[in-house]
């Protein structure tokens, strides 16, 4: 009932990046059936024979369907947001972390493909995988026991997603596309190497430090064309020729 | 944060009905963990072997102090609320039933001890259970696959319950000052007019595009001396000598 009378849980898609345990996969493809959410990506699964994931039920056509991809760039490639879950409670984030009711409705609110990361069963996500989203979205579990279990994770997070039946707002803004905002990046770290400037900064973290931020600008569809045309006029000047991307 | 600043979660109690599989038990006292309720009931388990549950990470505490009762009326008898939760597609209950957001505002609002009841994995809860309850809690699942995982719906009640918090949520973010944005904005109409960009789009209105987008774009306070400080390594690689803003 709820889930049907709107299509928006069809721009929605579970990434699960590094998860190790099957059965965990089987659990959120579970509860993505239960809030009639079908699209499920895998980044890196630890065991190949996810698709025998046993406690599935109601979930198989969800499993099914399920795609596997090498990296997150890739998963999110389509994707104009992209929200990590965190427990929040070890690490200071570069990003904004939002409790999950308003990261939510931000999500639901959006216009485009949403993708929601959940990390593996041990580390969660990695500052690289972070480093993708635009949001993080923290569920406000208790500081003694943060950890939520992967499968009760995904339910809540989709719960909350379909919980509020009202229609959402309408926002004229069309985000850019996971593939644009990560060809930005790139060309971005290029005009800063080339120009000296990545040297001046710890350069490990220069990546993902680059990576993050292009995702927490609100660059939009058609900012992309505009960015990219500058970060090429710039190299062009820098003496550079063009790279066979520029093609 | 959430669980800790209130009490409320210390006069809520979980009672699992003839519960098959401990790893469902498990489960269940690691949501219960996750937000900070503590009072878990079991009638009549399958397997008395219920404490050596064993995905409860983080779920010991309430496993260890979990209480075994022979029916559902010695369970609930120091509750003043009881509410079952059901799937609510098969029968027609005798009962009102609630979309969880409204049953849970209502079981917030009580004062008293309130036991929320999960039934079996295969039948849920049985009419003879639902009558001890005062209303039924229905969490609004694709009407194909209604029937949700017994640890995913424990995870979702309870983050219902604790979901209204009143405090409200810190946003990290700090935007840009208005001079900030304009050093930003003059500078890359600097780096813009240097690598020739400009001329090729309208010259007239570049300033004001340019102004716009830069606004347009979450910058944050933080973001503002690195934007300036790539923007001044491109001018200085266009070998161009710093003006008098830069000193």
């Amino acid at each position: 009932m709820a889930c049907q009378d709107r299509n928006i849980p069809s721009l929605l898609t579970v990434v699960l990046v590094s998860v190790r345990n099957p059965l965990n996969i089987g659990a959120a493809a579970r509860a993505m059936a239960n809030f009639g959410v079908t699209d499920l990506r895998l980044v890196d699964p630890y065991d190949a024979a996810f698709r025998e994931a046993v406690s599935a039920v109601g979930g198989a056509h969800v499993l099914r369907t399920a795609r596997v991809f090498a990296t997150v760039a890739e998963a999110v490639a389509d994707c104009s947001l992209v929200a990590g879950t965190t427990a929040a409670q070890h690490r200071v984030p570069q990003q904004p972390v939002e409790r999950l009711e308003n990261g939510m409705s931000q999500i639901r609110a959006h216009q485009g493909r949403v993708a929601i990361l959940f990390g593996s069963e041990k580390f969660g996500l990695s500052n690289d995988d972070m480093s993708f989203c635009h949001t993080l979205l923290h569920i406000p579990t208790a500081p003694e026991t943060p950890s939520m279990n992967l499968g009760q994770a995904v339910a809540v997070c989709l719960y909350e997603f379909i919980r509020d039946n009202t229609e959402p707002a309408r926002s004229p803004f069309e985000p850019v596309s996971g593939a644009d905002a990560e060809q930005i990046t790139l060309k971005l770290l290029e005009v800063l190497k080339e120009s000296g400037y990545t040297n001046r900064i710890t350069a490990v973290s220069t990546d993902q430090k680059v990576r993050r931020w292009i995702r927490r600008l609100r660059i939009g569809r058609h900012d992309a064309p505009l960015l990219l045309g500058i970060l090429r006029q710039i190299l062009w000047k820098f003496g550079k020729r063009p790279g066979r991307d520029d093609a």
